[in-house]
């Protein structure tokens, strides 16, 4: 950091013959710091060791500045700055002294660990690990990261963003900016940018069957939130909770952090199977569940299984937490209405995101509630955040409103199903007996199967190092299940590099597989 | 709504004999929905209303097309979409009967109150009231409204929008979104945007004298959910917590949330006194203190106070939040260190937000935390909403880093300086013995002193009558507080409009003070 150097040791004997050392005083002649915020600096820094005493008097700014070849004002204006935060009292002129109610004994408890403000780094370490609550030390085991190799393959964090209509949402970032009134710049509802709100719920109505009125829907920074603010909301500890097994992880966190306790449930081709949850915890306080397009596993849940849900919802007074993942990617079939759209007696917790379908640095998500949990999840979100960031949802509101999101979607649709087909073709090519892979109507994502007996998690672990994401499936398990495999999303990988990380997984597999 | 009509009672005999009364098939001519849908959401009804039952048959595509007068299209995609989601099954041409596998008995408690898909707002009001979970009941009494009045005299949520540099950020804006890479539009690091922490360590410690590493530095959605965060990840309930009396609300609605003891303790001219913390509570696990410029009140905490709580910290292993509230806003004297900057055993955890020096609707706050709590508050943040959209963070680390933020800052002081002269001179002219307020050093709001006996409460509910926002200070106090007063912003208020309040203010508090 440059030559510093020692300008003097100055001693000086006052009109009233107190004696005060100034020790030490630095200048670094290449610092960014101004000469008066130096002194300032080393003053304060003597008094925090607790060698400069309280009481006792400094020469007047005449006389340091004198004596450091400094210009009066420089001296001025640190003496200034030192008696303003309390280290100096006295008037200047009339003799200046260090501040008599200094507490001593803390100044040298502070000394001992001393430091200047000329360091760069704060050694303020903790002498003990931080002792975390209940809460935290519950949720800090939970899995969380997202890191993406390079090749993008097969990561399900992201779709095609080289296909995203950039130029639309610039267009409308810079209107949705000049357009902003004082009042939209200042605090707002909680549950969202009112707009957006109406938007979206025209949206979730038609393209998903959602019955809602725009109250009912409330934005939220990414699906997690509106998981962690529902569960913070309506789960104590100790309560039961259903979840599908397999699941999504995001839920795992939200109900560690309330220590409710965690009921895994299977599922099968037609989803998760209400009567083993039943079975298992029957007055549990909430199910967590992805009906339209089962994450991780793909699987859509028979209508009949929705029945026996909410019937059962509905005699528990308990509540289903639906997260609609990626399900307006379906490229076969008319779309699956939600699960919500059944519900009559307000049991259902909408949640949705468009992390996949935009993408996820945004952090819109949105929840849609029965009419008698807006006000609770409203004051909530209030005491949690405030609320989300509001220019970008007035662009999503005009992006949805003018057409923008439903023609992307239909674009993507059909890339997504071209790349899904690519990828099939792909493992049964160059694969054959080491993956599984089997066709879905729907998403960014497929689960390929493992032979028998093989480790996912070694799998996932040797394919990482060769630069391609594959989750294991079992990371997603809170019981083991029957077979092994890996989630590998081809939304965002173009067609050559699916076949070319495809055959980039040959070795390692049959490494894997064959120990 | 537009006129409805009944097509037809439509009843068929069909070749296996089994006898099906379709009931009312209800289209309606003005509707936005396409017939099929109508069509499918007529069949869905009555098969969730248990009008239809599990195995019925239903007559051909072709034979309901011709008597309901459809195209034979219309038909087989309403029944494609019933069999897609499992409410039909069976082969088209082959005959189509009811799902067999639906549980009737479910059905009909659905149709107890089944509705039609054509109603726009949905039914689902809870039977009962929703229980919500303890930490839910705890944190809804808590108060968290911003509603101005239309004059925006005299509240304290927002500083001067009409200076804000648009234009700027609208640039910013542009180039930012430009630059975006795809990598940056997928999941961030849940800590913020590594630019922006850079460019705010170097503010920090430049302007407030915080001592700290870029990686200490965590981006937050607003001031609230730093202390959210915070007391989510260090607090068990049951613990003490020093708040000062009276207080920032936001805090009560955090401690509320983990059930923590709240333990007010007095605020005098040199802020919270750590003797009478020390009195009530001596082993609390956290202080709550906004020292430079103390909320509400605006007295700083004297540098012997805020080496004695530093002292307590480290002696009791406790935390303390440092709230540097608007303190950027000092227009005379030097600017005062923050207390971060004097914690050598890390203790401290540094808030801030840029509500105020920006606009609250960015939502982007920070806090500043020791070494150790960095991977924690990064873990329990990705669990709570993964992170803050990452567009707002760019811009705003270029609008520091070009110097734009200090630029604007100087000059708000300037006018915010201006406003509280008028707004004192206009209080001493206007409402001699009804109103005292004294000249401050920094912020955006003064107190208004009450005279004796008048009730805060009172005064603040007519003088919102009047369009006028003015804060009860007892609203703040977890404690009786020996003075009443209003809580008043000047910043927002235009200096002729902050004088036509004023007047406005006088026989409102007149009749007040005197009843």
């Amino acid at each position: 950091m440059g030559t510093s150097f020692f300008l003097a040791i100055y001693n000086v004997m006052t009109k009233v013959a107190s004696f005060v050392s100034l020790g030490f005083i630095h200048f670094d002649s290449e610092s960014e710091d101004p000469l008066y915020r130096q002194l300032y600096n080393s003053i304060r820094h003597e008094i925090l060791a607790g060698r400069l005493k309280p009481g006792s008097r400094l020469p007047s700014t005449r006389g340091m500045a004198q004596e450091l070849s400094l210009s009066r004002n420089t001296v001025v204006r640190a003496y200034d700055q030192l008696m303003a935060e309390g280290y100096l009292e006295g008037q200047i002129g009339m003799g200046t002294c260090v501040a008599r109610d200094l507490p001593e004994e803390m100044l040298t408890v502070m000394g001992t660990k001393a430091h200047t403000e000329l360091e760069s780094s704060h050694d303020g370490t903790l002498e003990a690990k931080p002792i975390l609550s209940q809460r935290g030390e519950a949720v800090m085991p939970i899995p969380y990261r997202w890191e993406m190799s390079k090749s993008g393959a097969f990561s399900t964090t992201i779709g095609e963003m080289n296909e995203f209509p950039t130029k639309v949402w610039e267009k409308l970032l810079i209107s949705s900016w000049k357009n902003l009134s004082s009042e939209e710049l200042s605090y707002q509802s909680s549950c969202g940018y009112d707009f957006l709100r109406e938007v979206l719920a025209t949206f979730l109505q038609t393209s998903r069957g959602v019955h809602c009125t725009p109250e009912q829907v409330i934005i939220t920074n990414g699906a997690q939130q509106a998981l962690s603010l529902s569960v913070d909301l309506l789960v104590n500890p100790g309560d039961q909770a259903w979840v599908e097994n397999p699941c999504f992880n995001g839920i795992r966190a939200a109900l560690a952090a309330v220590k409710a306790e965690i009921i895994p449930v299977s599922v099968d081709s037609e989803g998760l199977n209400p009567e083993e949850g039943i079975e298992k915890a029957p007055h549990a306080r909430l199910a967590f569940i992805s009906p339209s397009h089962q994450y991780p596993l793909g699987v859509t849940m028979s209508l009949s299984r929705r029945l026996q849900l909410l019937h059962w919802a509905r005699q528990e007074n308990a509540w289903i937490i639906e997260d609609d993942y990626d399900s307006v990617y379906r490229h076969s079939g008319p779309p699956l209405a939600a699960l919500q759209g059944l519900d009559q007696s307000g049991h259902v917790i909408y949640v949705g995101t468009l992390s996949k379908v935009l993408f996820p640095a945004l952090r819109i998500g949105y929840m849609v509630v029965p009419p008698d949990l807006v006000e609770p999840i409203h004051t909530m979100r209030a005491h949690v955040d405030r609320g989300s960031s509001i220019l970008e949802q007035v662009v999503l509101a005009h992006f949805i409103d003018e057409g923008h999101l439903a023609r992307h979607i239909r674009r993507m649709i059909s890339l997504y199903q071209d790349r899904q087909s690519v990828f099939i073709e792909a493992v049964q090519t160059y694969l054959p007996g080491l993956l599984t892979v089997e066709p879905n109507d729907t998403g960014l994502h497929l689960v390929g199967w493992l032979p028998e007996g093989a480790d996912d998690q070694v799998v996932s672990q040797e394919l990482a190092q060769s630069g391609i994401d594959a989750a294991a499936l079992s990371s997603f398990a809170h019981e083991p299940l029957v077979r092994s495999g890996l989630v590998l999303g081809y939304a965002a990988v173009p067609k050559l590099a699916i076949i070319q990380s495809v055959q980039r997984m040959k070795p390692i597999l049959e490494r894997c597989v064959n120990s």
